[in-house]
């Protein structure tokens, strides 16, 4: 289990010891006036958990049909399943505050299991939110439900599914495997990989992530440039809802209607909960070879990819960083010393004189079979050169990997010091690609000039990239409003979201939607296309228990009535919105109706 | 238009006249005793089109809303849009029977206009057929309503899209293309063929089908196996349901919920109308190179085609034709003369000697630019030779690209000859292709011997490749059983269809469902699949007026009593599962509740 006030491992910090520069950097750019921590992480004896509201019939049918390790109603566990890790839950639990917590959490086993746990749920009007890594950062697995039943507040259940952790079978010809849902990254990889397979999927998340959670939010790993996103990767799957289970067949492709793969796909919980699902493996990569460049702007890099897509050269992986986020890198290395010092600064002085005076890191990676990388490869870097590459050999490639999940953890090492740091991603055509990029660093820096005197980081880069188009990835921080930080966190969001739609952009390209992006959905998607998706909704959740008031567009009394934490501004911008909806979604906090 | 009793440009027949060996050969193996036609197609004035149910309401407020000339009432428009091309349409039509005609045939010129006629006849409980070029063969476009309100029974319009058939706007960034649904193959290509750009995707019924449709059925193109079928290269869409407009977002991708695009294609019309796309065009290929092959068997071909997938080197096409329908192919073949013939017999010998006595054929096919075309085309002809590959070089690919779209016609010749002739299409991974290609073929020729004393003819080949699995395509005719015709079609229909989902394949690959296919979509897409799917039909379409009865599983009364010419069989089968179901898709011979 994670630190249950933020990333990762309770043992693990950030490793600040092997990057003497950051800290002065970041530092000067936050205009952090001393390295003394201004904020700590309460302890935990001091977190005030909500008491929980249990309903009895639920618990005991349950608890008749599951082993006693199954089941848990104890403080820790609720606090472990009450939060994501979105810098808004982080925020909360580093100061003890949880407003609702789950109120048990269950381990699941089998497919067989989710079934009875769900009927038995769907009868008692209990909710139940599936838990995979816990790592979502949109407010996707926080307990969202206030509504009052006969026996008072409904029961929430965290579904947590790790225990459904196998690679049930491998179908070598057909490069396909079942997998269990709560396989997390490295323990599905480390199955498919001894029978010399890999999924091939290793987003940011990877070490605590699972397949279910991937499918769910339709995410994106580094290697997608190869293997696609991960609704690409699937071949079938099964997904329990209240009224039954959704099971798809185990074919390459059809055309029997609308693919109901997709439908389930993206779904954040609120149809029900995916068990299994079949993805196509490939043979593990002979070849893996990362490769480390500097373009002398970030023109030059994304005019090279889009010439490696046209030409059809496709790498594994592309991650073209913009200047901002190159500086962050250059200030994370060793440094050097001797000889080596000196080269470097030779070959720094070189650079900028000719014209790289904004560089810009691309890493950008082959794995496959060795003709077929080797080719690829070689076509590949003729285009970088023609854009000016300068290539940085392969340490840099290495040092990216070795840090790649590790840059979660400085997150909380920067909190620590009052600092706000967020991510945004988007995806956009090619041609919109650098407006969008150029207008959200834009309005980034006035508000660090608004709130800051311009003190704040922010950077970019390319992650994932298409033939019609990319994803564009913003990390930004700055400095803390005391005591108005919520606030500050909503504003920044709302600001840098309307901006990717406003300039054509998509609401999210891979951390999807949870509770924080619900209220964009209806621009993203239309509002006759938020009438299908409730439809849906409606049909297998009845009830509504499947994680209640996620991906859908929430009532602004919901934000502010039962969860009073939320901005005003978010609250104020959904409140024209909000006025024409009506119906199923919007009587969240009354009795639901029984069909 | 094209023939209302048959396939294609009125003017043409399939052309006989360069395949001598051809009607000896098929004569031959079905049997045929004389070769007098056996059956003649009515003249128009013989065909008894039934009266207009005609909705005045309706009628006058489009007249006052379009001009004259996209409005029409008379029988020859009526009777072209009666039917698709399935074996039963041109059956029935031939025969001059037409149960059931749409009353009115309107032609939009813009989405306004769509969406105004939708809104109308959403108003006035019309029912809407969106007709792009009709070839549907799976009863997708044939009026299947008889529900009766206060005036009557309900009227019903063929929406025929051939008017909005341009390419709006064509970003070259972005590799994508706005462009019309109403869009026919050539239209649309030659639009973008001007501006250097192709789409790509080539349909047996590419010279009439349009965008729309291959949207609305998810076609599948002959190059599949580089741009992939036409959801993959569908960006955003606008589709008009009774209840508004679903309108998706121009990105690469996003994980903001499930992919609303992916909702609507593949809805066949029983949502809405599909009416512009914007779609991922390809740079017009520089280099396409064609070669043909033989392989000593189907199994060797097989191998060949999944060492390619494996190693990452992907042909634009691979086809590969079974022993049955290769020996077709060797008919259809124009006679060498002197040496070429000498040398011909030769090589026939040899390889008959070596090994290849069921010899099939291997059609592939390079696209793209020169260098990787030429890395990937090396490399493929390196695997195929491995597993045996004899190359017949250019010509065969040139041959097959010359007669590629005039194997519809045939089947309009050898209906004359009072012939059955059918296709059946499905996908399956790759270890179940062969199980199902041999199930498959056994079981067609276990009825060969039944009704025909074994005399029949099967072929079948892989039209489309993926990683995970395959398309088999298998097409079959034999003797009509005289006054049994459709009992005869429908009991093959129903073996076939059976023995693919018995051995885990999917219902269909890229013909759809529409009325034939709808009894197994149960078992495609489970029980609680046809719910969400049901229930996106039910919020969007409150009337049930988009293209009724298909896609969804029709009640049997509906079979037997409206429909009294579909086969006893059919209806039989679906008895036990029909019993279960009810709500809104089983009320449709009775007035639709308002909503």
């Amino acid at each position: 289990m994670m630190k249950w006030w933020g990333w990762g491992d309770p043992q693990k910090t950030f490793p600040m010891h092997d990057k003497p520069n950051l800290w002065n950097w970041l530092s000067e750019i936050l205009n952090l006036t001393s390295d003394q921590k201004v904020t700590e992480v309460v302890a935990r004896s001091q977190v005030n958990m909500p008491s929980p509201n249990m309903n009895d019939d639920f618990l005991l049918e349950v608890s008749s049909r599951l082993e006693k390790n199954q089941i848990f109603t104890n403080d820790d566990e609720r606090l472990l399943h009450s939060y994501g890790k979105s810098y808004a839950d982080l925020f909360y639990a580093r100061k003890g505050i949880v407003k609702r917590a789950p109120d048990l959490i269950i381990y699941p086993k089998t497919h067989e299991e989710v079934e009875m746990i769900m009927k038995s749920a769907h009868f008692h009007n209990v909710c139940v939110i599936p838990f995979g890594g816990g790592t979502n950062i949109v407010g996707g697995v926080d307990p969202r439900d206030q509504t009052i039943t006969a026996k008072g507040v409904r029961t929430i259940v965290s579904l947590d599914m790790k225990h459904m952790n196998k690679v049930l079978s491998v179908d070598p010809k057909s490069h396909t495997a079942v997998i269990q849902a709560g396989a997390i990254g490295p323990d599905l990889e480390n199955q498919l990989q001894e029978q010399g397979w890999s999924l091939g999927h290793f987003p940011d998340s990877f070490e605590y992530s699972t397949l279910g959670g991937w499918l769910a939010t339709r995410s994106a790993g580094m290697q997608s440039d190869a293997y696609g996103k991960i609704e690409d990767m699937l071949v079938s799957l099964k997904m329990v809802a209240p009224v039954g289970t959704i099971v798809t067949r185990t074919v390459p492709t059809s055309s029997a209607g609308p693919d109901i793969n997709k439908w389930v796909v993206g779904s954040e919980g609120i149809l029900g909960v995916i068990t299994e699902a079949t993805m196509r493996i490939h043979k593990l990569p002979e070849i893996k070879d990362y490769k480390g460049f500097i373009f002398p702007s970030f023109e030059k890099g994304v005019a090279a990819i889009q010439e490696c897509l046209d030409k059809n050269w496709i790498p594994s992986m592309i991650r073209l960083q913009d200047a901002g986020e190159s500086k962050l890198a250059f200030n994370m290395k060793s440094p050097k010393t001797g000889v080596e010092a000196l080269l470097q600064k030779q070959i720094k002085n070189f650079l900028t004189l000719t014209g790289y005076t904004s560089p810009c890191i691309m890493i950008i990676g082959f794995e496959g079979e060795p003709k077929n990388t080797k080719i690829i490869s070689q076509e590949v870097l003729k285009i970088l050169k023609k854009y000016r590459a300068f290539s940085l050999g392969k340490n840099v490639g290495k040092t990216w990997s070795k840090d790649k999940f590790n840059i979660p953890y400085l997150r909380d090492y920067v909190m620590d010091y009052g600092i706000m740091v967020d991510v945004a991603e988007t995806a956009a055509t090619w041609s919109k690609i650098l407006p969008v990029y150029y207008k959200t660093i834009e309005e980034i820096k006035n508000k660090f000039h608004e709130e800051n005197d311009g003190y704040g980081y922010v950077g970019c880069h390319i992650s994932h990239t298409y033939k019609t188009g990319a994803c564009l990835y913003f990390t930004y921080a700055t400095k803390q409003i005391p005591g108005n930080e919520m606030a500050q966190y909503y504003s920044f969001k709302k600001l840098i979201t309307d901006t990717f739609l406003k300039n054509g952009a998509t609401l999210t390209h891979h951390h999807a939607v949870g509770y924080d992006h619900s209220p964009w959905m209806e621009t993203e998607i239309s509002a006759t296309g938020i009438k299908a998706l409730k439809a849906v909704k409606v049909s297998l959740d009845p009830k509504n228990i499947c994680n209640p008031n996620k991906l859908l567009p929430v009532e602004e009394e919901m934000r502010l009535g039962v969860f009073g934490i939320d901005a005003p501004e978010m609250v104020q911008q959904n409140k024209a919105r909000a006025k024409k909806r009506s119906g199923h979604m919007g009587r969240s906090t009354h009795e639901q109706p029984v069909e």
